[in-house]
């Protein structure tokens, strides 16, 4: 049985096959591939693209999706082994997870990181408890450390634009807002980039650094594929010739001695016009959504014919049919 | 490409038009005219019929629905051009709309007025602004200013009852509530009927006034099919002879120096069986529904035969089935 | 037209054939029996199992469901016969349940117990209204008094594990929580197992007692089927020999002089290892789900291989796939 809760779980070869088919498939009509199955779509945060993305995923393909929000028409769930549960949580995971189980076919699960502590957030233990106690397969919609299927439409929209992503330069910025979020878009862009073989650029201030195990397994990935990683406080330095810029707000370390606030300090990292002149002519613009508009990116730069927003979001149901098919498969 | 936020998306053409379809699919069986195809229905604000009934009407065809409740599983939605977003709204229509208008065939919105002020409650934003980033026909389910297929519905029902509705005298009659209410069915019930040829007369004590624009252009359609369109403060008066009573609560002129609890200081205007009795002797009752029971109209009207507060909701589905297929064969 | 919102509605001879039909649809491939069928699900509170279920059984059966959720993105709903509506329920069952029967095929519907009143909440106003109100059959989610779908979930795992339930001696013990819940679970385990014939012990410390109208209904149900049913304060004696334990926390009587605190004074009623080895050997845990663990019951026994909760709650969709059909029957 084949889960797709990371990157791990594809490899390259899963990131190329699944990739490759959305693309075909993207060109013509809607396969109805999954006649009668039911994914079960499990938030425990909110979600726009994800949500309707996966439930067209299920209705496009002749299935249907049962959407379960935690916390909001479902009560709150435990996942500690060995807890005391006299708290706000009323059920287990290793109850609920195997109970889903039996009603569908796939379960998907969003769940977003704690954000108060790098280390235990890298534990990731509500997307790895649906891994253990699920008997159906589990995809992440995005987790504590990665979101893999928005790392899939990120390749996808850049080899629809460029051909290909061999050796293709690649910034990743990040940007101001006006909370600390989760690492793991960053996360999920740095890898799958790595794994399609770019050269990935990623510039953000000082003490904003990403997981560490993250940007280890990215070099293996750009070692395997002929890419490469490098990591600067210096953007200028990052945009330089890039042909994609991908720009993202994310918390500083725990590390770091920053607290939340340091989140709206560098006004400057904005994403601007001025910035996207920096990069190759031809360079487009890529953001996972959703965006604050002139905090984190400016209208220009998302209202200019080379942002490739839509498109990015668009792809996020192909890659997902794609995967879904991967999964199924296996 | 058509869209169907307001009357006059339709004109008197497709108002007759999307009629005629729903009242002859009343007789027959369900067609499954829309095969595959996905609505998205996004509210703004909460919903029991519209919801339902689009949700079957999808279902009922063939096809399915994604529903996003804004504020709820999804995060609030910015509109103004140029916003600094900085505040509680974490995405912009801009990228929302043409996103979700990728991944589905039409686009259903339920967005209530802020209530604060007519003059920019006629503006519509949200309900615009979809109309304006949407690739998809957008479908109100009750905007700031319209809420079409009530007003359809009502119509439907006026002549599965009398046949015709041409020169047929209703009465739309303000009522109490606990709180200000919009304007969007009143405006669509006056629109609605006087472009179905109805002698339609509106009581409201002073100072609950509809949008001038919407009186212009409910005279407009009258003129064009022979109604007639008369306001008044007499209630008494305009009952006389009516073969429709139509009740709806409403909030004050912003310009008519009424406060909020203005909404409780008419009484007298609830409907009761007294009201009825004044109106002709087949007249019936009508009402969108949620109505407050024993604030805005009386148990005896709700519970006399003569109510077609039920047939009215069915309707609902009616005209929104005929709707989509008018849409899209646009 | 057959509703099924207490057991009494399908009495001994529909109980054997809910069970009967859906041990052996578990066997086979799915039947597309519901064809088109739009099932409205309509919760007053929250659920997981019960949602998750009930659209498995549309979706598998090859028709829909449209879930609504009341106070979440519905508005809240009136009972109250007469009532002047200037409160904070916005709509009456009245105009709502026919309006919604309008667009379905078959209603289900949650609504938990006030848990105030015994004697009020044994009116269950709520699912007895939509009985009143419907023009399309009701199904039972849980309501104050009952929760029918699970009672037959009970039994059909029962079943599965020892070929008969026919003077089976089962247990249902009390256990501990961190507030009151309602009585519907332990209701409906009662009444059916009496009237699938079990020798039916129900263990509780005093002050907590079930509705004696439910005694009174269990017992008669007893003797017409061969079974027994005895209550007592006396745990050990209720556990000896026993083949079935099932635990489930409520809330004090009302009369009993009880506080809500009550719920946690008894922490050696939280079922554990101990108390399932002075069962019968072969005896099997059940629970409804969700519960909390090491509060309600021990780690210990919901991990051992006796504990059939999982297939309890994957049984739910099996018999509620039948009982739909059942009701389409009627």
């Amino acid at each position: 049985m084949r889960h797709a809760t990371k990157l791990a779980d594809l490899g390259v070869d899963g990131l190329e096959a699944v990739l490759a088919q959305a693309i075909a498939w993207k060109q013509g009509p809607h396969p109805r591939h999954i006649p009668g199955k039911i994914l079960g779509l499990v938030f425990f945060n909110p979600s726009l693209r994800t949500r309707a993305s996966f439930e067209a995923v299920a209705m496009r393909g002749g299935g249907s999706a049962i959407v379960l929000e935690v916390g909001g028409g479902v009560w709150k769930l435990e996942d500690r082994i060995g807890a005391v549960m006299d708290g706000d949580k009323a059920e287990h995971l290793k109850e609920a997870v195997p109970v889903l189980a039996r009603y569908v076919d796939i379960l998907a699960v969003r769940t977003f990181a704690g954000g108060a502590d790098d280390a235990a957030d890298f534990l990731d233990p509500v997307i790895n408890g649906f891994r253990q106690y699920s008997t159906v397969p589990v995809i992440s919609m995005e987790s504590a450390v990665e979101h893999p299927c928005q790392g899939l439409a990120d390749m996808m929209t850049a080899r629809e634009t460029f051909g290909s992503t061999k050796k293709l330069p690649v910034t990743l910025t990040w940007a101001p807002h006006i909370k600390p979020l989760p690492k793991a878009v960053p996360d999920s862009f740095l890898l799958t980039a790595a794994a399609a073989g770019c050269e990935v650029r990623v510039a953000h201030p000082k003490g904003f650094e990403l997981h560490p195990q993250v940007i280890a397994e990215a070099e293996s990935f750009a070692k395997a594929t002929g890419g490469s990683v490098s990591i600067t406080n210096n953007l200028d330095e990052a945009l330089t010739g890039s042909r994609v810029v991908y720009t993202k707000a994310w918390g500083p370390a725990t590390k770091s001695g920053l607290g939340p606030e340091a989140v709206k300090q560098f006004p400057e990292w904005m994403t601007s016009r001025a910035h996207m002149e920096k990069a190759a002519k031809d360079a487009i613009f890529m953001h996972c959504l959703p965006t604050r508009r002139n905090v984190e990116v400016a209208d220009g730069v998302l209202d200019h014919p080379n942002s490739k927003v839509v498109d990015e979001a668009e792809n996020r149901f192909h890659v997902q049919r794609s995967l879904v098919d991967w999964i199924l498969k296996g």
